[in-house]
C-alpha cells in the first residue's frame, strides 16, 4: 500500500497572551507514513482515535528553559495531550493490533511508540465511546474524582462552590458535591452553561459575567469547599466568602493563563478562617484512587447516573481552533478532537 | 485589711493603624479591691503574675460587629491575654489558695473567676518560672509545636524558611526545624535577631529590612517548608522559590495587622507546583497535642535543650507599649508582662 498523509497539528511558537491557530499551532499535512512497511524496531504502530483539549495545555505553551509540573511542548513538534489510539501493529510482545490505548500521543495521525508503560489498555466493560476515555472517564474526570475524595472532606449540608461548572471536571465535581449532600453554589460564563449545571443540579447557578461572584456569595455562602478553575478575582471573592475551616481545592486558575496575574487581597482569611488551600496536580494522587475510579466511574456514565457534555471537533486541523476556545472559555462540554471515527 | 488598688489596661478604642499607648489601650489605677471580703459568689478570688503580650492581639482590637476566630476586645472593659495566676481565696471545690492557673486573664491585678474549666492548673514538675508557660510552655510554644507537628511533614534534608525567626513562636520552630533535619533559612528585623537566630542554629539567617528575601530564597531555596508569621511581601516571595509539594504553615501575617493588604501575584503556583497551604488556629489542633507538649517541652526547657528569649516588662503599666512593640517588632524576644512576682 502506497504511504498515507500523516497530518499533524504542530507547536509553532510560545504565544504571549491567546494562543493563535496558524501561528502558535500549525496544521501541516506534508508527512506521509507507510502503514505496512513503516520500521517499528521493537516498537508498535498506533491510529489516533481522539485526543483531549485541556485548558492546562496553555501553560505547556512556554518556553522550555521555564520549569514547571508538566513539560513545555517543543517547538516543531506536534503538540500532545491525553488520547486514545489503537495499536495497528506491535513488536511488543506486550501488546497486539487491536489493542486501544489511553495516554499522552502527539496530536497527529499515527505515530511509531516504543514504551508499552506509558499507556494504559482500556477494558471498556460498558462499551462507552472511547473518547469518553479522555472525557469524564479519562484525565478531567480523574481530576474531579480523586481531588475531591482527597481534599474536600465533605460534609452532608455544606456548601461548596464550583467554578467552570459547565466544563469537563467542574460540571463532575458538581455532580459529586450534590452526591454527598452539598448545597452546591456554581458559577460558568455563559447562559446555556448556567442552564446545564442547574440541569445536572446546582442549587445556586449563576453568569460570572453579568452576575457579581462576590454578591453571589455574600448571600449564599459562606462557602466550605471552593472547587477553584479559575484563580484571580474569583479566588478572591471566595476568600472574603469563605467559611471557617473550608477547603480550598486549587485545580485551575484559567483566568491567568494568558494574561497577567490578579492581584489576591484576601489572602490573610486563609490565617483567620483556618482555611487550607491544597494545589495538586492530578497525576499524583491517581496511583490512590485509580482503581477505585475506573470501578466506579465508567459504570455510572453507562447507566446515566453521572451526566457529562462533549463538544467534538472533526479531525486534527480544527484542534487550533479547539484549543483557543477552551482557553477563552467559548466551548460548551468538554473539547474532544476526533481524530478517526475507529 | 483595706482595700488596694487593682490596677488596670482597658482597651479604650478602635485603633486604625497601630495601637496608641494611652489612647488605644489606657492604663487606669482608679479600682480598688478589698482582698480578703471581696465577695466570691463561688467563684475563686487570683492575683495576676503575668500576662503575656502577643502579635493576634492586634486582630481583637476591632469593632465587635466584626467577627473573627477569637473575640473583640470590649471598649471600657481590660484587655485579655493568656496569663498566669495564683489562686488567693476559692469558694469553689475544685481550687484552693496557692493554685497557680494558665489561662485567658484580664489586664488587671485581681481579678474574681468564676469558671474553672477555663483554666488549666500547672503542676510545674520542673520548677520553672511562672513566666515560661505564657512563653515557650504557653501559647506561642504551643502554636510552634502543634502547627509544626500537623502540617510540616518534616523530612530530613529539605529546607525550611522561617520567619519572624527571633520571635517567640519563631525561635521555637527554628529548633524544632533543626532538630527534624533540615536546612534552616531564617528572617527578622534586626541584626540582634538576626545573631540570635544563628545562635539558636538557623543554617542562614538574615535582616529583611537591608537583604531582600526574594534574593536569598533564589540561592538558597527552593524551600519545602514555609513557616508564615509575616505574610504579605515575603509570602509573595516564598510563593515565587517554593519547592515542588512545598507545606504553608499560615501562622501569622503581622505585615497586614496595621497596614492595608499587600496584593500577592504569585498565588498561581500553589498549583502549579503543588503547595499545601494550611491555616490554623492554634485551638483548633492543640487537643490533639496538648499531652504530648505537657511531656516534652518543660523538660527540654528545662535542660535547656530548647533555648527562649524573652523581654519583661515589670507592672501593667507598660502593657501599652510591649503591645506596640510587638505590632512593629521592636521587641527582642517574648514580651512578658510580669504583674506580679508571687
Amino acid at each position: 500500500m502506497a504511504p498515507v498523509t500523516n497530518a499533524r497539528q504542530i507547536f509553532n511558537e510560545v504565544p504571549t497572551g491567546y494562543p493563535i491557530p496558524g501561528q502558535t499551532m500549525v496544521y501541516d499535512t506534508t508527512p506521509t507514513i507507510d502503514l505496512e512497511n513503516v520500521p517499528l524496531n521493537g516498537g508498535f504502530l498506533v491510529k489516533t482515535l481522539v485526543v483531549s483539549i485541556d485548558p492546562y495545555m496553555r501553560g505547556r505553551m512556554r518556553d522550555a528553559s521555564v520549569k514547571s509540573y508538566v513539560a513545555a511542548f517543543k517547538v516543531g513538534e506536534p503538540l500532545e495531550n491525553y488520547g486514545v489510539c489503537v495499536v495497528l501493529r506491535s513488536e511488543n510482545s506486550a501488546l497486539g493490533a487491536g489493542d486501544h490505548l489511553y495516554g499522552m500521543l502527539p496530536f497527529e495521525e499515527y505515530s511509531i511508540q516504543t514504551k508499552p508503560e506509558k499507556f494504559g489498555k482500556i477494558k471498556n466493560e460498558h462499551n462507552l465511546p472511547w473518547r469518553v476515555f479522555v472525557g469524564a472517564a479519562g484525565m478531567p474526570g480523574q481530576t474531579a474524582y480523586c481531588a475531591w475524595k482527597e481534599y474536600a472532606q465533605a460534609k452532608k449540608g455544606e456548601a461548596a462552590f464550583i467554578t467552570a461548572g459547565a466544563g469537563a471536571v467542574g460540571s463532575l465535581v458538581i455532580q459529586f458535591a450534590k452526591r454527598d449532600g452539598l448545597k452546591v453554589i456554581a458559577s460558568a460564563g455563559s447562559d446555556e452553561k448556567v442552564a446545564f449545571m442547574k440541569e445536572i443540579g446546582a442549587d445556586v447557578v449563576f453568569n460570572y459575567k453579568t452576575t457579581k461572584t462576590s454578591e453571589v456569595l455574600a448571600k449564599e455562602g459562606p462557602i466550605d469547599v471552593y472547587w477553584d478553575n479559575v484563580g484571580g478575582e474569583t479566588l478572591d471573592a471566595a476568600l472574603a466568602h469563605a467559611a471557617r475551616y473550608a477547603r480550598f481545592i486549587e485545580c485551575g486558575m484559567i483566568s491567568g493563563y494568558n494574561a497577567a496575574a490578579y492581584p489576591i487581597m484576601n489572602l490573610m482569611n486563609v490565617m483567620t478562617k483556618e482555611i487550607k488551600m491544597y494545589g495538586f496536580v492530578m497525576t499524583s494522587i491517581l496511583p490512590k484512587y485509580r482503581s477505585a475510579f475506573y470501578t466506579e466511574i465508567p459504570a455510572l456514565l453507562a447507566s446515566n447516573e453521572l451526566v457529562f457534555k462533549e463538544e467534538l471537533t472533526k479531525g486534527l486541523e480544527g484542534a487550533g481552533e479547539a484549543i483557543l476556545a477552551v482557553q477563552k472559555g467559548t466551548n460548551s462540554g468538554k473539547s474532544v478532537v476526533v481524530v478517526a471515527d475507529q
